[in-house]
């Protein structure tokens, strides 16, 4: 991506001309860490842990990069700042995206690895690290598999279209949570001897005289968001995996990037989805790539905190099956499989929340999450489209007129009014009973985090890797550039997390 | 804009329980800066120089910055680390944003800081910071005044309209330059006994134990881009002001936060306007705040180089006067005063160059320049439509039909077609001879930086001020959020650089 100065850089120039001497300036009374400086302390006298690999976040990053560290005969330290281990992958809606999967080759569908690349990049407005993209996209059904073979993970039959995406290629976990893949990672990890060590919380990287980060300080025993752990060194005797996560639930953070994301925005995250460990990889010169790019997901919903059961009646059932329409007019506006960003401006700009709806036929594939969508309230169910259109304020007639015309899209096989693309499954909105439910964004993943390589190393401000440290998952920016895809989260993180564990399994032991 | 975290920061937390302990890692030997460590040196035995406020950079923020520093009876040296003073702003199109001033009185029109905010965060997508977006539209009149009384600085009689402005606002220099502001800043300064100190290149700041910035570690006589200065140490007894600019010219740093602009991508800017002094501030902690919205100018020549002097043929005549058409169809596809990004995106979204034109009544206000204009190619005259179409390759009859229907438009007063604003002084086109120019955007502005307070103070990562530092002018984020509105650079320059020398001056002095 970047593209070398013209001429030697500053660095460059002062190590040939002298560098000793721009180094002057440097006392011999040691630099005490001060509240602004950047912290990076030197080792301890005793290390009070020590391992080859320290993973920090324990999400479907940090549990790839332990397992492929572990399995290269490394050993291990997994930590969690909060006290359950999966981070916000736990409660992730488990859709990843496959290109060239061999559920594609059944359905009868032609998806190749560029094909899924382009609607990544279309998506994120060609803001993407092309690199990075790339390798997601390139090692999707790679990864896929591997959670099939190797972890063990169970799916759905059929695969899910999401928004954005030119064809259905998205898998779904047979219980429609991400649990299923992070709870095999875990499970994989304790029969290699390994568990995730929770209420552990980083504190600082430590480096040596090189710059090289050789551990970490960090807490034991930490209760988000107080503290109050006790203080303990860890040595990673080849190098620390910076496995953090995003920051949709940092509020401070967050407002600072995009300031309409105030207190007033729920987010679909879990509450420790906070950034102290990307201003800690900022704090040691890491680059900050596209942090402003903060993405909304169209599919939640009000009428829950979080992420909620809502998203799936939503994606997996309202929009590729049925419609959405603004309460006040009755009309659809945006196409239902646009990307989320398209959508959920759309959604913003109308002022007030929407509603989707599908008929029988359309919640076929998620019909086991509607009983509890039903008993929670997020979910109502009718027995005509009038009464549907009675109960959240719809004009009847008008809701009618475009169920209407969308049914003979439908018939005719193409979406005149948005061009949305139709499934072959795609059925006429008719059969009683009717489902909808409210929708109104939430902040639900960051896109920009810290820049990272291939090979899942974070570059510096002089474009060169950090030694010893290794970043991978939503930590990272550039891979989505402004917009991420729906079920792109999953395959970079694990794509990237294997990468960050084997490249940190394969490097030397410092002592 | 950002909020208070949940219960005790962590740092908080560690002073509370003892940060003692938690220093424990950090050995008596000295932290040894490396490639990858922050930089921030600690204090020389000797200081080289010794100011009580140290300047860097000498455009508009900079130099407003030691005006007010030296006014308030500061010692002062400014530096920068081109040959030649003025940054990009001596460059800069000279044109100035102020609500509610004489002109707008004289020629009848409303307008209100609040109305100029409007308009900012309109164009900003929002994501403006509210408080310094406020502190800039409130106090523009009063800095445009300033350049009159103060430096005496000479503007046209007739305000400009430029684009995603409500209103005509905005003051143009006599000579069509920002040079007309600068080189009566630096007049000033010299009346004061102040001269810039060119070729002097910020490597590192230096803090003291507290991490106060105490002064920096510069070269001078440094050579751009390749160096070759002697290193100085330069006390600040009070403060630094950070006024570097934007970074529109560095193609490794502007390419990792938009990946579009590679080398392929002119810009506007000098080549000085490079990232050193933001990855600087970023080292020692920092806040980068939307550092990836990049703006590209949509009035820009690809037949000249850098901005140039085509730039007030479209701004000045062509986008208020006349009309923008895509030469495949001779066809208008946007409101020719849109915000920036709006019609930069429409004109790359054609793919090729789109030609703007006015007639002979539309140049009336930028005719001292055209003849310039036409000598160097940028801008055609012809004697009618056709000859015009016929230069373009633009269909003929489709051209008069766009004009035809436009000079309608004017005529009722109102634009059907895109909603664009008609000065009282439009008057239909087809007076002869008609002006041409092919319009292909440029890299323009760079809207993030670091987060700085409405007290031109830089915030850590802890949303805390870094104590002695000040930044103003391009290199501080969040005032104009996703997108810049033309002629609101200068004012936020002068109105922040003004606040910072003010600040800056009133700090205690320290030795």
């Amino acid at each position: 991506m970047s593209e070398k100065k013209k001429g030697l850089t500053r660095r460059e120039f002062l190590r040939k001309t002298g560098g000793a001497a721009t180094l002057a300036g440097v006392g011999a009374g040691g630099l005490m860490l001060s509240p602004m400086m950047a912290r990076a302390d030197e080792a301890p006298k005793k290390w009070d842990e020590s391992y080859d690999v320290v993973v920090i976040g324990s999400g479907f990053a940090g549990l790839a990069a332990a397992i492929e560290a572990r399995q290269a005969g490394s050993s291990v330290m997994v930590m969690e700042k909060m006290a359950v281990p999966g981070g916000n992958s736990i409660i992730n809606g488990g859709v990843i995206a496959a290109a060239g999967s061999p559920l594609q080759t059944r359905a009868g569908i032609k998806d190749t690895p560029d094909l899924l690349l382009e609607d990544m990049l279309k998506a994120g407005l060609y803001l993407n690290h092309l690199d990075l993209a790339g390798k997601v996209a390139e090692k999707s059904n790679e990864v896929v598999q591997w959670t099939i073979d190797f972890l063990g993970t169970q799916y759905q039959e059929n695969l899910v279209h999401l928004g954005g995406h030119s064809v259905p290629r998205s898998y779904s976990t047979f219980n429609h949570s991400g649990s299923a893949i992070v709870l095999q990672q875990i499970a994989k990890l304790k029969a290699m001897g390994e568990n995730v060590k929770t209420k552990r919380f980083l504190e600082t990287f430590i480096r040596d005289k090189e710059g090289r980060i050789i551990g970490i300080r960090m807490q034991d025993g930490y209760r988000f968001p107080k503290g109050g752990g006790a203080v303990r060194f860890v040595q990673a005797k080849k190098a620390v995996i910076l496995a953090t996560g995003g920051f949709s639930a940092d509020l401070p953070f967050r407002s600072i990037q995009d300031p309409k994301l105030t207190r007033d925005v729920d987010t679909t995250n879990q509450p420790g989805a906070t950034a102290e460990g990307l201003l800690e990889a900022l704090r040691i010169g890491a680059t900050p790539v596209q942090i402003s790019w903060i993405q909304l997901g169209p599919w939640a919903s009000p009428d829950e905190k979080g992420f909620g059961i809502g998203p799936h009646f939503a994606a997996g059932a309202a929009f590729p099956y049925g419609v959405m329409v603004d309460p006040k007019t009755g009309l659809r506006f945006i196409n239902e499989l646009a990307d989320r960003k398209i959508r959920a401006d759309a959604i913003l700009k109308t002022g007030h929340p929407c509603v989707v709806l599908a008929d029988s036929q359309g919640v076929a594939k998620i019909a086991p999450l509607l009983p509890k969508q039903i008993e929670r309230g997020v979910v109502k169910k009718f027995d005509t489209l009038d009464a549907l259109a009675a109960s959240y304020g719809i004009p009847a007639g008008s809701l009618r007129e475009t169920v209407g015309n969308y049914n003979g899209f439908i018939k005719n096989g193409e979406d005149k009014e948005f061009g949305k693309y139709l499934q072959k499954d795609v059925k006429p909105i008719g059969q009683a009973p009717f489902y909808a439910m409210r929708v109104w964004p939430k902040v639900h993943h960051t896109m920009g985090g810290i820049q990272i390589n291939t090979q899942a190393q974070p570059l510096d401000l002089d474009h060169r890797p950090i030694p010893g440290l290794y970043a991978a998952g939503e930590i990272a920016g550039g891979v989505h550039g402004a917009v991420r895809l729906g079920s792109c989260a999953v395959i970079d993180c694990l794509v990237f997390g294997r990468i960050a564990g084997q490249n940190a399994a394969a490097e030397k032991v410092r002592s």
